[in-house]
């Protein structure tokens, strides 16, 4: 029976899932404008008392002198690198194969800013201190992205990441943290915000990945730096009359969550470990380092959804509702620990698993 | 008494204000999202039901083939620009010398887009026929404003609209509408927005000039210049994985007002018309063509900021928070009619425009 349905179908009727902060529907707006005044008045145009106290408190807690909301973090990162290079009087910067930058949009660093990138390290390493100092090509810029989304959200050392950031200042390199995902690598770290962020000359963070808000990101760094970013915003055409549909919920999310990644990260150990467990399962890394880790099966695509399709209807469990292709016989799915996590009985996602592991053997 | 309040000061204390839709606060988002599903799905980075309905209600509003949710218009009129420049293989457009481009944009397409623009017509006329023809140039697009704003919302004849269609037609140059405020134009026309839209290529709509949205924009032509504009809408960072709080309120707000524009028209006329009887005023046009027009005093700003912050304080009725220095001795500013005129009492309004003749006089 559960054949019949597709993966995503199965998926959709769930009681419980293992991934995120729940459903993206029109809730979590309403939700974080409940307790907002009726006659709070709009930013305008970038000014204003609501944008310009986000921003300032988004500056301190990531160390920097001053911070500007973005609509989306294509727009503030592609805005970074253009300052740097623009700076510098070169157009080219570094980062990894598998950069945001690189693979998801449609090459807007290259197609608006005539940038080119070098890609430092093999696709599936992190970048290190070698590689940069092996580069060849004299760069702008330096992005690196913590944790490395597409290889699982890896991290390299701190020790690695503040002899890169050493190298760098001596070579006059800018150093950019791509920070989509930074609030959920603090707990590994065992640092804060702000003592990240000083090892990086401008920061992006985005505040729908495990803060859970709408869309919108933050770009912080010194007040030269903003300023310019404010008219290469304009010119992207991100200075929105009223960015606050967006920031208002950003706040309430930050709020709400900026101190639960720490049971994020135990939830992906927790949940990374019991996977691991399974015949045909490994999870990348073997032992997350922050709230998100991908699942690699032995098994088609083909082959494994209507296994998955069967274990969410037994179970009520879900796991993804898509899994993507890596070969002919394997495929892989990325997981984000949110609040939906510690809704699931234990037991129901140790029968679960336990299901996933006959199924596969 | 009154001379110790500036003129921001003083339009914050009145009752009535002669210009908008109200105040640009949180309630217009509240009161669009009062009546939305709480479980209806966000539109996810361009796709979705909600999305692909409002694009599709909004194509068939401007008779084209399809349609896309921006979220400015600066980005979705750049990219427009690109997409026909690159079709035609050259870097030139046209448009006036105040167009939104030209002066608001920081030059976004210069800087990002290497679009050199060609400036037709005197900044104080509109652009003609003739200037169109007597252009040297060669250029892919010729970009059309209805109405063009700054210069108080002035319109072509309908017949100048078709001729300089049909002569782009014939040249083979596209035509670019910038309908950031086209629904205010169908009263004057006495058109639909799709027998206007039928003579341009691509349109732009804005969903917070009339309409009174909070941010937004939709860009319209056939789905070959649609889905390229997808494409430069991800590189400009504007696909956002949810657009909803903007599409949504758009939706709702446009319609509420559609039918409204009329209202505005004949109020914005009215307006004038009192306007233009007070010694040292002038409305441009002196009869207006859409809801907007301009004001313009014989009478320096630092002069008439004081005069009508007193009327504003005696009749409680408020004209405008800024004025804009034109000369050592005039001023201007620039009114947009919507919800808001028709609740100030007529005789109130009279006793306001009279005070405003005694005190220039």
């Amino acid at each position: 029976m559960s054949g019949n349905k597709s993966l995503q179908e199965a998926f959709n009727g769930t009681v419980y899932r293992v991934s995120g902060n729940g459903k993206r529907n029109i809730q979590v707006l309403k939700e974080a404008f409940e307790s907002v005044e009726e006659n709070t008045e709009s930013d305008v145009y970038g000014t204003g008392k609501l944008i310009e106290d986000f921003q300032a408190k988004l500056a301190k807690v990531l160390g920097k002198e001053a911070a500007v909301f973005f609509p989306s973090g294509t727009m503030a990162q592609q805005v970074a690198l253009r300052i740097w290079c623009d700076q510098k009087g070169t157009k080219k910067v570094a980062y990894h194969p598998l950069c945001h930058l690189e693979i998801h949009e449609q090459d807007g660093l290259k197609e608006l800013h005539r940038i080119e990138p070098i890609l430092l390290a093999d696709k599936n390493q992190l970048i290190t201190l070698a590689d940069v100092m092996n580069m060849k090509d004299e760069i702008a810029c330096l992005l690196l992205e913590l944790p490395q989304r597409e290889i699982g959200g890896q991290l390299p050392d701190f020790t690695e990441l503040e002899a890169i950031s050493a190298y760098c200042r001596q070579q006059g390199i800018m150093l950019h943290l791509d920070g989509a995902r930074l609030f959920e690598t603090l707990p590994y770290y065992g640092k804060s915000a702000a003592e990240i962020c000083a090892l990086f000359d401008s920061v992006y963070i985005s505040f729908y990945k495990g803060i859970g808000g709408i869309a919108g990101a933050i770009l912080a760094g010194n007040k030269e730096f903003t300023e310019k970013s404010k008219i290469w915003k304009r010119r992207h055409g991100g200075d929105l009359i009223s960015l606050y549909p967006y920031i208002l919920t950003a706040d309430y999310y930050f709020t709400l969550r900026e101190h639960k990644m720490g049971q994020y990260y135990e939830a992906a150990k927790e949940l990374a470990a019991l996977m691991n467990q399974c015949h045909a399962v490994a999870t990348l890394p073997v032992e997350p380092v922050s709230n998100m880790f991908h699942v690699h099966f032995e098994c088609s695509k083909r082959e494994l959804e209507p296994i998955l399709a069967a274990i969410y209807e037994e179970t009520g469990i879900g796991l993804v509702p898509v899994l993507r292709e890596t070969g002919e016989a394997s495929s892989y799915c990325e997981l984000n620990m949110g609040d939906s996590y510690a809704a699931i009985p234990k037991e129901l996602l140790r029968k679960a698993i336990q299901l996933l592991d006959e199924k596969l053997k």
